[in-house]
């Protein structure tokens, strides 16, 4: 217990449970407490500067917008991350904020969801990685940081009602190992509440989740904050281990704390420890924060930079058309090269310290002229003068870079898309452009995926910028020029049509509950399983250069253990240097249970020289053999598949093991079927004697092979009682009491 | 009450709750009360000879085996499943049956279910229009029909243990609709529950299911009568509604039941309410029951014969290879041909009164001579032997007719199929055949769907002939040469591949717990709504003939009712006689929450002479245009389509109607959101005060355009109450009062 608490009155302490304003928690002089300022991140840090408001209405002090985590999910890279979280940390000290409300770990269950692009992946280990790359840097400035939105806030429709009827296996194996990653590896100061019900439980009054699986299980050490407005119920919330309700809930918070106290519903043991933990975090944080430095805006500004180029994801690139030559003839096409989509919109929106252009970018980087025509409106509205004149400069020149994208009222915190289409104005003005130059590079800027229907196999490069931060435009024409590699794998299929995807039926469900009907099977579990087509699959990306992967070779130094090492070599075989990312996949052909054909469970980004070769080491440990098998992890004996490629589709090598662990063994009860029976250690000895004893229908039913296989699933108890002979149920019961 | 009710003692009552035999029920003398006989069905009537047992080890007495529902399910013929119903009751007066257990109404949530052969089809009111047909004509023969298995059973895998995890809407939408049908429509003297559990309540002791939604909601008027081994807890069932136990569940039962009644857990009512049902049900069939007829086999035979041809399903008959001429070269190649494959195996194997075999029709109908050869082995291991035989055959002839299917061993109760190809070596030999004639014609023999790759775009005619009962071969030879039509539709739709299938990541699930994850999107809905390619879509057949659908007039007497018309004119644009099923759908484009592209809403099959018109009149009622909108059936007011066509994918004419029913009213509550208030009559003109008196950040934020899109999901009270500078609760439940 944190000794201030001891020193507090009861109405300190509730005080001290929510906001003193918008952004900032209470101090308590006589006993030492000060307040923390918590402020809105992820990818910059958002201090407002007028009165404050959640949702972005008032301007705020300029910060490096860094690229967005659509953007970093597809650098593949955890120490790229952390290098983010390093600079967020220095902002946030030198603006005097102590916790940065971020990283965004939900998965992407729909590229629908309006706020993909505070998120980073479809899969739960990239998108753990990344955050807790992310906040082992923050943290080591000594600012918090708020892992969020804790959990299955999968969508912006309804978010703060709707309940996300998700079953236990699909959570555990999908929704929550993001969060477990970063709280396991890199503990975060604090764990942020989403809106959201799960299951009918609101998650900031939810007591499994809060605490028998955040603090009991994953050992989290942190302290709890609502999302801004979540608590609904201010006594269930600290009884389920909510510690801090955001903002400033005024009196009646207290009023009802003090309540449930008085009718002994809730006991000030749970009061103190709330309190305890968020002085505790706000205490650890000061101390471990050196003096405050200036911020080095330009040096941030190449970082986003330098990220952003990591993020592109170059999708084609038939005939080498990128890298451009400094000298080509280029027309720059797009209302977007001007007029930089870098951000998304809502909470995360940042005021940045400087704004770079494609345009101006590649204008800087060329030695030609350069041409540029906007093309179409953001607004939607068709201008035929815009396109004619953006055909004119496609026309005369040898290449056209297009600029595509969202414009900013399509992808918002606070609402979903209902389509994944880019504008009509800007698929004409592509089909236009075509029609008089086929040498296009279209280069996008969205924070969720678009379609390609229209633009994958019909224009010859393409290059998914994301939304890359205030540097985007600078970064974009590093990658065009070859200043840079377009760093990034797919960290989300793009689907061939929104149809295609494993939430098309349920999302976003109706107001009071979406369900998550198709379980694990999320992004290219779900491609894989139904053997669906996609237009580029998870962890694709070209690079400049090109990769191979060979001598494949994975041991399990002890059978009877759920471990391997898998080992490959990766050469590059191009002419220039670059990265790729060796991503290895396990699947269990044998599972007991339905599994993903593949499961990503390890990777590494590695960079070479024209040329070089190096031995890639990575780590199976447990968890990348096991499902959740209702009351744990469970590994079952037996063949795995070891799959190690450059994205879901693209395996260069793979291996068997076999592991030799215990089976699982499931406990008889009254219920048990004769399948169980048999399968069970000690009561397959007992069955035949059983069936015998019984006599009659059940010993002739099971002496006949066709009818044996339609009893695996009849219950015993039936079996043995059929026909009313003997009682069933109680032979049963008498069978498993010498089990 | 049953005037005998009051003449049982308890124990005697008790003992009429159970069987008294495997198939029978007790007999009391003193009081009146004569046992009953219930035996298998659903398409024939198997009294078995020799000791019972529910499985068919035992022979059975002949009977005749009519086309499964499978087979019939395609007939889209309600009127002529009455007519079975009424031959399968006269076999069943004959032999002193009572009732006779079926129809399945249950759908085809997969195409692996073993059980799929005893069902109909896809689509709810197709399988409950079909199912009332049956029903109506068993029991006007004063024989009980047992309406089963009630609900959600939709598998065989851990069908005794399994929950079906499904939301409410959609078991109104899907899975219950074909019992409520033919329970409100044809009153069927018995429903029998399932095995499996419901949201975790097993179906026997599920009173939500037995009694306030079948007897309350559906004013179900007979009694429930438990699959054979299905009780779990004898006073749990009888308190839920549960009648009869079946088989003999033996003194226990009875002492189980006593001893809830002496603790007070049940009341003695539940068990008069239930001995009276079932006796009145009992007597109402021996009254409505005229002399015993012998049944004339040869008149029941011509039936099953001529349903069998009206259940055949054309596919494909490229260059009007069918029907073929009696004095064509024909070889006749495929083992099915000599050992047809007529029903399915398990509790409904009927020991047929006759067989005929497709080789004997067919070389009886024809003209000139007429080879055979085998082809393969049903046992599936492979036989050069064979092959070189067949080919051999068909390299000869003009035409081969290439008999397809799956063996007995593949499809069952009591187990489900794990892929849907045929036998590999039924597979190679069509191969093998195909490389010396092409000129194929596939006639296929199988319970539930099997996978046409490399048959459908492959050979010229595919003739999908189900399990056709036991007059199945020469209603295959009358539809070979033209004397029968092949009038059968599909009822469920063919896919291109496995895993295309709604169900395909979910079924079977685990031991205890399968997710209906794709919710209402079963069958075509899926298709459709995913837009999916199939092989061949839900109402899909071919005839001899060709008819035209036009002239489509949709009619609303009255817009303020939920209620049109729908008139189309068919003509039979060939030169023969034949039929088509004329199919209503509806789909609800303007819904406030997801709804399939379009639902089956009327049908009606006709039949007309060459060159003949027929104006067909169809009506739409409430129920075609409403959803389960949680708490009831909910028709809103707009647009609705209405598409008229030969199959789901075939829509010859549609129309747009609208409708002005009253919008429905959601009432408000305290987290209720602002797109709420907006929203409701009398909220909405409340809310702009409300929100200025609640002044600071709340005016602010709605005034902006783009923040009120994002506040639409913001609960009022969080809203009002942001920065704590109001109690928005306490203000939301002041307006409340005030609404």
């Amino acid at each position: 217990m944190h000794p201030a608490v001891s020193r507090l009155t009861l109405d300190e302490k509730l005080s001290l449970l929510t906001g003193d304003t918008f952004w900032s928690t209470r101090s308590v002089e006589h006993a030492g407490v000060d307040g923390a300022l918590l402020t809105d991140g992820p990818h910059g840090v958002r201090l407002q500067s007028g009165s404050a408001d959640h949702l972005g209405l008032n301007e705020s002090e300029p910060a490096t917008a860094f690229p967005t985590a659509a953007a970093t999910g597809s650098t593949w890279d955890p120490e790229l991350l952390e290098e983010m979280g390093r600079a967020l940390g220095r902002e946030s000290r030198a603006l005097g904020v102590d916790v940065l409300l971020g990283p965004g770990v939900n998965i992407k269950r729909s590229p629908l969801c309006g706020r993909n692009f505070e998120y980073f992946s479809e899969d739960p280990l990239l998108a753990g990685s990344l955050g807790a790359g992310w906040v082992r840097g923050i943290q080591s400035q000594g600012v918090g940081a708020s892992l969020k939105h804790f959990a299955a806030n999968n969508q912006e429709t309804e978010r703060m009602r709707v309940s996300a009827e998700v079953d236990e296996r699909t959570l555990r194996e999908i929704y929550l190992p993001a969060f477990e990653r970063a709280v396991t590896d890199a503990q975060p100061a604090t764990v942020m509440c989403s809106y959201n019900r799960i299951n009918g439980v609101y998650a900031s009054q939810n007591r499994w989740l809060l605490t028998d699986v955040l603090r009991d299980e994953w050992g989290y050490e942190g302290y709890v904050v609502s999302d801004w407005g979540a608590v609904v119920d201010p006594p269930a919330a600290v009884a389920a281990g909510l510690d801090l309700t955001m903002p400033a809930a005024g009196e009646r918070h207290a009023q009802d704390v003090r309540a449930a106290l008085e009718a002994g519903e809730l006991d000030e043991t749970a009061v103190d420890l709330a309190v305890s933990r968020i002085l505790t975090v706000h205490d650890r944080l000061r101390e471990g924060r050196g003096e405050t430095e200036a911020v080095d805006v330009d040096a941030h500004h190449a970082l986003a930079r330098r990220i952003a180029a990591e993020s592109s994801v170059l999708l084609a690139n038939d005939g080498g058309l990128l890298p451009l030559a400094a000298d080509a003839s280029i027309a720059v096409v797009g209302e977007f090269a001007r007029t930089p989509r870098y951000q998304g919109a809502g909470s995360s929106h940042i005021n940045p310290t400087r704004l770079d252009t494609a345009l101006d970018a590649v204008r800087a980087a060329a030695s030609a002229e350069v041409p540029f025509a906007a093309g179409f409106r953001l607004d939607g509205r068709e201008d035929a003068a815009l396109v004619d004149e953006a055909v004119a400069a496609a026309r005369a020149a040898a290449v056209v870079v297009l600029f595509l994208g969202l414009p900013d009222e399509e992808e918002s915190e606070g609402f979903d898309r209902t389509h994944i289409d880019l504008p009509a104005v800007q698929r004409s003005l592509l089909d236009a452009v075509l029609a008089v130059n086929e040498r296009v590079v279209v280069v996008l800027s969205n924070g969720s995926v678009v379609s390609l229907d229209g633009i994958a196999g019909r224009v010859p490069a393409i290059l998914e910028t994301w939304l890359g931060g205030q540097a985007s435009g600078s970064a974009v024409a590093d990658v065009l020029f070859g200043a840079a590699e377009p760093g990034g794998r797919l960290a989300e299929t793009i689907p061939l049509r929104l149809a295609d995807n494993p939430a098309h039926v349920n999302f976003p469900g109706t107001p009071k509950e979406v369900v998550y009907g198709e379980r694990v099977y999320v992004g290219y579990r779900w491609y894989d399983r139904t053997e669906r087509e996609v237009a580029f699959p998870f962890g694709f990306g070209l690079g400049y250069t090109t990769f191979a992967l060979s001598d494949l070779a994975v041991s399990v130094p002890d059978p009877a253990r759920a471990h391997a090492v898998v080992e490959i070599t990766a050469t590059n075989t191009g002419d220039r240097a670059g990265s790729e990312v060796v991503q290895v996949y396990v699947g269990d052909p044998e599972a007991s249970v339905d599994r993903p054909v593949r499961e990503l469970r390890a990777f590494r980004k590695v960079r070479l020289a024209a040329g070089e070769s190096a031995r890639v080491r990575l780590e199976l440990d447990e968890r990348a053999f096991a499902f959740w098998g209702g009351s744990g992890w469970t590994v079952e004996p037996g063949a795995f598949a070891i799959e190690v490629g450059t994205s879901s589709r693209d395996i260069a090598a793979s291996a068997g093991i076999a592991l030799d662990v215990p089976a699982p063994v499931f406990p008889l009860d009254v219920g048990s079927t004769v399948g169980d029976w048999r399968r069970h250690p000690v009561g397959a000895a007992m069955l035949d004697d059983a069936i015998a004893e019984a006599g009659g229908q059940a010993a002739a039913i099971v002496a006949d092979e066709e009818m044996a296989r339609m009893l695996e699933s009849m219950p015993l108890r039936t079996l043995l009682g059929f026909g009313g002979e003997i009682d069933g149920t109680a032979a049963v019961e008498d069978l498993l009491a010498k089990v």
